[in-house]
């Protein structure tokens, strides 16, 4: 297991600690993951976050406890409870089964570590892909708008939509970011803003609500969103907001496009109605983070993580493959990995 | 000047109070309003908010002040600073204009008095009227959504988009009502969540972002928002939010309606285009109140507390004189009020 250092995860002779994301951008925090149970914490407290971020931490921990010598059937159990520790973002599952299938070879444990070690590896090439590909796409001087986190915080490299966006900054395409704040958990607000900021691009933050007074003013010309997971025919599962400004960018015209790795594709699962929506805690909508609430203590609420964006809303789909069509989605493209 | 008591507004021998609706729901405290510094004060902090409760309460100063001996000047003086307050609303402007007109008798000090408890006895008669007409249209079991408060904290009445879903209530339709926050100053989350628990309406807060996915999950049956203004050819400046709301409407074809009574019509509007968008402070949108802040201390920002909905996305205007029609409108009801 090599030592490594990105924004947001860090392995030092074999042991794996994460930023606290949960404290940003307020304070930069260090997580020790030594056991499984700190470690599904993270997860579900969304102190760690990002689908291919989560796979990455994840994949990490299982390594560490391979290399520090807890035996095959405690692995094939970590391996198991970790998979379930969010249950939309697909890649989480994709890695784990990678890792699943190394304990069957008698040199499992080397074995393992190597798999990790790849998939942390493979996920910062899939990001330097997608950038490319992404920032081919965008004109000198284009505003452009995006939901969530999807930077180097919520993957191994640069990331996927935030990726294309600092991508087309570094090509000095002077783009214009619109950051939406992303409630409840306000990944936008709290570290798309920190990352934009840290990376001297030219960003303004939005509520969730402001969107479509932009689009109706001309002031956005592309939404650029990352995905949690992507069905067979196309359709999109990702953060909560994101099937509103599809919606809104198809009534004003504008270019929609999800950025994503192939390994956010989920072949099986034939279209987003089959994807299992995480319902998480009323409190996240009752207030904000640090214990901050303005909703009486009782409101009820409902609050689902994710929703679901047909594929015929979206312009295209950023892959580290290339830029896929919605006549290559219609034609299979995804049925088909 | 008579002794009155609302929800959110208090007149005890010629001495105006107001409850105070940013702190809100956690406490109930009031506001006293001896000078216009302080009633401007109010007003720009939201303290007191809602277009046809700051033309009421802003009538109702300027009376108390009449009512204390101030001279005719400087009454005269409090009707142009308290105008210009707040610039969306026009119901503020409608009230000031009356009173201003009362300045010219010689017994301007009984007139003004006078006017003013008749803004606020026909506000009262305006959300009744409203409430009739727009329960009407409300069928059994509808799921319902609602933006921002439009209640009885916004006027001096039951409300207008929320009176509607009260008489609903109260004639036992068993509605269910879906409250979205209405980020930044979630006067969804803080005030319609507390409105609907104190009349024991069946409801459930969401974010903002979350309407989208209820619409496409058959969840919504119905949207009623409020207006601050209403332009000659039927365009609508409201809440930030509201926009989005009605273009997600047209997309799954779920009818549109606004509550308002007819001050809030400003026939001298030709058009949405023209309507003046006040910019509120970056602070609103990089935390929540209480001095919570989450975003960068100096993230950039861009905060329109309002946006416009064209008139072709409203499927109709619920007015204290009925319900006008995409068809009325458009032959120019509103031009001609």
């Amino acid at each position: 297991m090599r030592d490594r250092s990105t924004l947001a995860l860090r392995v030092v002779d074999g042991r794996l600690s994460l930023l606290d994301q949960s404290r940003l951008p307020h304070e930069e925090h260090w997580l020790a993951c030594d056991t499984v149970q700190a470690m599904i914490g993270h997860i579900r407290a969304l102190r760690v976050r990002g689908a291919p971020m989560i796979a990455v931490a994840a994949s990490l921990f299982a390594a560490s406890r391979a290399q520090s010598g807890d035996d095959r059937d405690t692995i094939a159990e970590y391996i198991a409870v970790l998979r379930e520790a969010r249950p939309t973002a697909v890649n989480l599952a994709h890695a784990m089964a990678r890792l699943q299938a190394c304990l069957a070879a008698p040199d499992w444990r080397p074995r393992l570590v190597a798999e990790a070690d790849a998939i942390v590896d493979q996920d910062r090439a899939l990001c330097e892909a997608i950038a490319e590909h992404g920032a081919s796409l965008i004109a000198p001087g284009e505003q452009i708008l995006t939901h969530c986190n999807t930077g180097a915080l919520a993957t191994a490299g640069i990331g996927t939509a935030m990726g294309v966006l600092r991508r087309a900054h570094e090509q000095h395409k002077r783009i214009s970011v619109w950051v939406s704040e992303t409630r409840p958990l306000l990944q936008g607000g709290r570290l798309t803003a920190w990352e934009c900021a840290k990376l001297g691009m030219d960003y303004r933050l939005i509520t969730d609500s402001m969107a479509a007074g932009l689009m109706a003013a001309g002031r956005v010309d592309r939404i650029i969103v990352g995905a949690d997971r992507i069905a067979a025919n196309g359709d999109v599962a990702n953060k909560i907001g994101t099937y509103a400004l599809a919606v809104l960018a198809a009534h004003h015209r504008l270019p929609f496009y999800v950025a994503a790795p192939q390994t956010t594709v989920d072949a099986h699962c034939a279209r987003g109605a089959d994807i299992v929506i995480e319902q998480r805690s009323a409190d996240e909508v009752r207030g904000a983070m640090n214990g901050n609430r303005w909703a009486p203590a009782e409101a009820p609420v409902f609050n689902p993580a994710f929703d679901v964006t047909p594929a015929a809303l979206i312009s295209g789909w950023i892959l580290d493959t290339g830029v896929a069509t919605p006549a290559q989605a219609a034609a299979g493209c995804f049925a088909a990995s």
